[in-house]
């Protein structure tokens, strides 16, 4: 038995689920327009339902999770400014430095001395420092939190602490933005609303294509003012598009997706397990993400290859995650691939 | 009888077209993929097809005509870089000053003194002057054109003139880009196959969602070794999508109807035909764009909205802009009401 | 005799010129401090009087001219933004295109219809046009005059027809920028102060270090809360510098020498007068800037340099600088070697 | 006794020294020339001693350290790029982000766990990781190293762990810039050249108005390709002076006065020796910096200014900098001020 024989069984993202035909049915019926000039009629719907969802006044449709940060970031920041962001954080690490180079910030990382992802508020106020010293000195007007916090596997930050660090942050005079790239995730794992983790942030970005099976768009949401500069930077970046409600419509069944997440947590649950019995080191998952440490890195995602289990590394770390194209079978067969292919 | 009651006429662009039913199941049947991790397949047989056709090397799918040109400009300019366009430019009027702030190149304008879009190889030239002097000095390493050129009427430059053009460019060393969001208009106009429009070309940008009907999509042509450059900037400014293939297969079948342009371009030529027997002052349109120069231009465009026609200001001019979504009998209808609105 | 036993006449530039003796005690004697903790209290001084003579509220000092119009631009300017300025600016054409990709603005040049460096106050206004229209526009807060204009031959803007120009941007809601590199110069050709020929703008940059004789420096000139802002973009660009009061006590002898201009551009006059007896084209000079046309332009570089007489190319002609360091007898000098060497 | 009878001693900065008679002298009778047009003959022969001490080919004199580092990462550089700095590098914390927003970097802090300022080789290799990885992903092409190190305290980084840092860095094919702002200070103190010390770096910095007296000025050296290439990027940033050979002729007096830094580094010693008699808790300075940690530091920069000593807050601890202009006989004075004052 070679590998090539093998189905694959891709574990490399959440973004490689596909739609299914009740999202390509919604897509092919969907109500379109000019959504540069007028509004996609799609689109607003969707905008609005995701602004609710998360607790803003309104929401911008965007392409993307990176360009809905980018937006955010280069918004809030100015040359001269530092932002804070727990080590790691996907606009540090994941977004090929635009949250440097585009928005103009200097990242400060802060530890994840609270717990993974999840920095304490005395380590927040220690390095906010004096946000505003000096005109020679840098500026730190931003604190941007991650949740759940993807290079630490996917970890939550419950509510209090959420509320803790905001408070931090506000007495400050911080503004605060969440990459809420799966702030579903976090809000399944933690069995609260959206809403109740975006308690006191400025904007927040949440994304359709990350779990919830939509094949493009994210939003960025924030007060009305937020959101009229936010659609003149998305124009800037070429984020612009027209007909964008046949995306829309895949994203508002997305939406009614939310709670599968439930399933996808018990899949990365039963597969960490499984690792740990097999005698790896593994995080205790607390949304979809299972990280595992190898000595060998190279070799051991080599290895998985060849087993047909496509993986990639994060942070020094194999990073394996569930989703919603992955069934519990196909846990089983994974884990009965490793157990046996070793 | 009040405008509320007549249907609205929309001639403000060609991007406002809707896809039909047979675009649609186009989209509902595509096969998918995560185009940023693996590239999707549909994408990446749109971007071969779009290639060929363009007569370039390879292709990269963008979200937008203004992300194509401004990923292609971000590769060729460096800080300290100017960049020759004919005046009124889309990227220099119409794409936010991204050429400028995010590309980094200073444009200098060239007078459409061949005609309508075109400057003559000799502006050309001395425009050029001594494209790397000494330290101090800006540099001119790169010279964008446009075809059809937007706010010159949708003007066409055919075949001979853009060969002698780029022929000069190159001989100084330039590197050349052409701005084809409607190159398939020129194509048609010109009765030549879009590859004619790109010889000597380095890099070519084409959209599928003007004219052509498709609701999202753009490429941007060149070797292999730019479009690999071409797709580390997409990532970088957040057009990294990933199940893009429903909206490639879109583009697939808006491919196949470039032929339609004809018929478009007759109604502009039919519309500005009946402008001018009103009395206006209008362009002779070589493909699908009209240009009304009016005195009192607010008081116009107002007098067209309560007559249900729907059109936008464009350098200094009234445009009207046909397409597919608009049909021989909309363009009488148009003409009727302006005949008996006044 | 060969060109390399003639002494050298450098009509390149009036940046030229060397600090003399009294320049050089004055610096060897300036009280100094760390200007960037304090204030060193020479450029303080010196701050105060050229805000003073400009007619502004506050200065800054810095090390060019350059770095004075890229602060100013980067402070009036965003991204989306787009300036109108004089065809052939200095900030347009000759500092690398900082304007555009760090100060962030797509610059649109005006034409010079009402005489050399001066558009009409009716091209100005047709060039605002709409300063803030849709989102997905470019917007238009900055007009940006140079007064004496370089390229057009060191021409200058009376004030009244400043004033115009002014009153018309200030009307559409505009900033108005002064790059005054040369102010002394119009404001001695037009034997009025400096401060009546930055009326109504907001800020304005001068050069002391052109045709005054200073070794190095600049000012920058606004409101207190511009300067504030100004000194943290210094500070960035590293242009924050500590003991500087040594180069500004050199500015403020440079400020004593102002009325020395007459001189120079009588000698302009008289070059450009020889230059007209000896049957070449060329401009009547407002101030200490000749320019000569020529066919071949490289030639008669070359033949020039082969006199000892250095020149520099500038816009498609030869540019002559009268300066301080050339005296009246220079002048002849130069007329008599192109007569005799021809 | 008031704090205002009391004479200053200010230990802010090493960057608030004054030219003495000698320097001023030797600013006075510097041949000096055009430095933008044909480079400044004394600005020239600085350039050359410095890049020989440096032990590179070239070197370039720039206004400021901020300006030098700048000009080397905005070459190093580009958008996608990341950089590792040991934590709390100058370029990180203290220049007003321009490593990140202009430059173009996001960096990565090393931990300093071979020492203050110091990361480990192994340290430094985890974090390259892979320098080039997939085309979506951050690269890693610059390693740029501090010595002294500011924020640490003044601490050196001796030749052979230097050495080790840089193979390292090689060996994954990284650049490798060295902020050589106090790199005097690290030669004097380690009794090794200068270029000891940077063996195997592309490229340097270095200033002459920390701690060697000159009132402003720096380079930043390496190939001459680096040079020429920092040549147009010092002109964009609004570096490019006219007759800086006044500043360079004081520069050149500050490198005849290395030597006496040695002095300097005894009064720091002296001065932490008496903190610690006192029973504050200090480092122990290898150079020139000493560092005090307080609970209550705003209280304590208070109660010290009261006694007429001037310091700074740096990194959470008061930094006291020991400079040309502090005697012994002030170092005695200021811990008689602190002993008496409590």
């Amino acid at each position: 038995m070679t590998s090539r024989s093998l189905p694959l069984l891709d574990f490399r993202s959440d973004t490689v689920t596909r739609p299914d035909d009740v999202m390509r049915q919604a897509m092919a019926k969907a109500e379109v327009g000019d959504n540069v000039l007028d509004g996609d009629p799609t689109v607003s719907a969707l905008e609005q339902r995701a602004a609710k969802l998360l607790g803003m006044p309104a929401a911008l449709w965007t392409p993307s999770g990176t360009m809905a940060n980018l937006i955010a970031l280069s918004i809030h920041l100015q040359r001269g400014d530092r932002f804070l962001a727990p080590r790691g954080s996907h606009v540090i690490t994941d977004e090929l430095g635009s949250a440097a180079w585009l928005a103009g910030g200097m990242p400060e990382p802060l530890e994840h001395d609270a717990g993974p992802g999840r920095p304490t508020p005395e380590t927040l106020s220690a390095a906010i420092g004096v946000p505003r010293g000096p005109y020679y000195a840098l500026r730190t007007p931003l604190l941007c939190l991650e949740n759940t916090h993807n290079t630490a596997g996917g970890a939550v930050t419950p509510p209090d602490e959420h509320a803790q660090l905001v408070a931090v942050a506000k007495e400050a005079g911080l503004t605060v933005h969440l990459d809420g790239a799966r702030i579903w995730h976090a809000s399944v794992a933690l069995e609260v609303p959206p809403a109740a983790l975006t308690v006191g942030v400025d904007t927040v970005s949440a994304c359709f294509s990350k779990g919830l099976g939509a094949p493009v768009g994210s939003v960025v949401a924030g007060s009305e003012e937020f959101v009229e500069k936010a659609r003149r930077m998305r124009q800037m970046l070429g984020g612009g598009v027209r007909q964008a409600g046949v995306l829309a419509a895949a994203c508002m069944v997305a939406l009614d997706r939310i709670g599968d997440l439930a399933e996808t947590h018990e899949n990365a649950t039963r597969l960490a397990a499984g690792f740990a019995e097999h005698g790896w080191e593994v995080n205790v998952p607390e949304t979809n993400i299972v990280q595992v440490t190898a000595p060998d890195l190279e070799g051991r995602l080599a290895w998985l290859a060849g087993l047909g289990i496509l993986t990639l590394p994060s942070s020094g770390r194999i990073r394996f995650v569930a989703h919603r194209d992955l069934s519990a079978a196909d846990i089983e067969e994974t884990l009965q691939r490793i157990k046996t292919g070793g």
